[in-house]
């Protein structure tokens, strides 16, 4: 059964036919026609996901790679940058940061809780020599299955007068990201998570206040030059180094997918399944690790019940029930395992992945009332 | 005709079927099991091909990436370092250490002509004080069609003491390269040349000279540290970001095709199918830019006849003819163009690419003696 294995995972996401069989073509000329049309198409629905009508570039890297250029496009080595981080993926933008250089005050908010908003006002309020160059902010924390408020701190950020660099590796494509209602200078995101590809590509939007602050950033660059992509996506609609086609031509299906599908269906079908997700598994009697009012609507942490071997158990739900999530990740790796529902997930993924738990955890010891989950999530879809 | 395209690109190139199907697999979980035997296997596989018993790790980057990142972990802003170029893919090893701050003296060889072995002894003999940290040296000059004598040059760098940096990225998989052997201390391949996968991912030698000179270099990294990626390697066979999964399995299938035809034998079909191409070229009358002494067996360029419009005539030849070919490179850019015959090429294709050149030559009035080319192909075959 391993073929209708339900994947429930955080990213790289399950990826539709369609997907798969576009990324089976062959290859083109690397600077030929077909690949400046395809570059063009890709871009334009790019700007419709990141709801920009900005700079969009793609390079070939994965969303950390991404991460780090928007660091060292923006900003010289020293600059002091604010890292906002509720989780490991908000560590890391701050990790790089200081791998990179810079000057990094962290503001660690505990795992499983989003950003404050209160506490980034005080911070931004009391640099009055507006020494902070940048803002360094999670929009999905995937670790944690937190959203935070992006809107909110964007517009203290703006305030404050710096730049807005936002990780939306794990956002776009299934939680609603406005970078130019929301006044987002960079926003990074990559082609495996919203939006169901091969991962390989990472793509970035760019304002024109951050296009201010290129021109001063004193990082020596080559690969991660953007002002290189954007002279050679203008000119020509190509990349300056080969760029990752069969990715290209993935992604290029998937934005296919999602707009056919409508972008606005594509995150309220995100929402309905999250809802849906987050009661079977409280019906199940499982303790979610975010609350309502900030949980993402693409990946969920649970804790594990202290009463079963929680690795035996996941091993068990994965091998025998063909469910297939994730483990916790930093300091909830022994505590949490997380269910990944990004990109193509329905219904039936849901009441499969909840039937899953249901009967492997109560192999395990677990008391469930079998169906008391599944009928939870049904019940939601029936609404 | 679109589908028999007969590809004669230098790269990304045409990609075989099985390559494909490869490519087109379900997703698994990122850190899971399936994931560790791919890396291994794909490790395994690939140290074959360089000819290493030393450490080959992978990258989510193009070809370009990974001479970034050759520079950026054995080196230190600031420091001395010699790049030898004949041609496109040579100048731009060299602006990328420039554009890093490294201290780049350029050595260039005329386009067509390889780097002279005695030029460089006399420089690195020169450099009594051991100024030089690195050589930069492009082992297969795309741009051209030269192959570089690579033993030589890396025998005088290891007796100067610097460390040999080789792009090898059109060379890995189609013209023998001895990393071991030779000395080598970083080379850079990438997956879309001779290895005929998706573009995507970069792969890296690296020896224990290279190591030490990891563990003092001073460059601000973190997407491209090499130290994390062994350590990610050999804990756990994994990447510490999400690699370029799909772009893995297209590799591992090519490594499996070139394993199974025998590596030897494919680097002998790339030397007999380059002979019976240029003796084809020359006897319909076309002048090739490079002497056979160190002519690639990878890619040929060929000057264009005076007599006709190139431009039109090249698009002709892809149009009416289906046989893709590469445009000329930096200064080249108006007088050639480039025949790849790198991967998956067979004497079909050398034949069919000759009489769409000899067919198309005679449409555009330069005197072709129908037939001319095929058959001085056919005979080096027959021999």
């Amino acid at each position: 059964m391993k073929e209708k294995r339900c994947m429930l995972l955080p990213g790289p996401v399950y990826t539709p036919e369609r997907i798969r069989n576009a990324m089976s073509k062959q290859m083109v000329e690397r600077r030929g026609e077909d690949i400046k049309q395809l570059s063009k198409e890709l871009i334009r629905d790019l700007k419709k996901v990141f709801k920009t009508e900005r700079d969009v570039l793609f390079f070939v890297a994965s969303g950390t790679g991404g991460m780090e250029l928007a660091l060292v496009n923006t900003l010289s080595p020293g600059d002091k940058v604010l890292a906002l981080s509720c989780g490991n993926f908000g560590d890391r933008f701050a990790d790089i940061a200081v791998a990179m250089g810079l000057n990094v005050v962290v503001e660690r908010f505990p795992s499983g809780k989003p950003v404050d908003i209160d506490c980034v006002r005080k911070i931004l309020q009391k640099d009055e020599e507006k020494d902070i160059k940048a803002v360094l902010i999670t929009h999905n924390e995937t670790s944690t299955g937190v959203v935070n408020d992006l809107e909110a701190i964007s517009q203290l950020t703006r305030e404050h007068g710096a730049l807005s660099l936002v990780d939306a590796v794990s956002s776009l494509g299934c939680v609603d990201i406005r970078t130019d209602e929301w006044g987002l200078d960079v926003v990074v995101s990559a082609s495996q998570k919203g939006l169901m590809s091969a991962p390989g590509i990472a793509m970035v939007s760019i304002s024109p206040k951050a296009w201010e602050a290129v021109e001063k950033s004193r990082y020596p660059k080559y690969y991660w030059d953007i002002r290189r992509f954007k002279k050679f996506n203008e000119e020509k609609s190509l990349t300056p180094y080969t760029p990752a086609m069969t990715a290209m031509y993935g992604l290029k299906e998937a934005l296919n997918m999602v707009l056919e599908e409508g972008y606005e269906n594509v995150l309220e079908r995100h929402r309905l399944i999250t809802k849906a997700l987050r009661a079977g598994l409280e019906a199940i009697g499982l303790e979610l690790l975010v609350d309502e009012a900030y949980a993402s609507p693409s990946v969920t942490a649970v804790k594990f019940p202290e009463t079963i071997d929680s690795t035996a158990w996941r091993k068990a739900l994965r091998n025998k029930y063909w469910v297939s999530t994730a483990g916790g990740l930093g300091d909830l790796i022994d505590t949490t395992f997380r269910i990944g529902h990004m990109g193509y997930i329905g219904r039936e993924d849901i009441i499969t992945g909840l039937s899953g738990i249901e009967l492997s955890l109560r192999e395990y010891g677990f008391p469930v009332e079998i169906g008391t989950g599944v009928a939870a999530a049904q019940k939601v879809f029936a609404e």
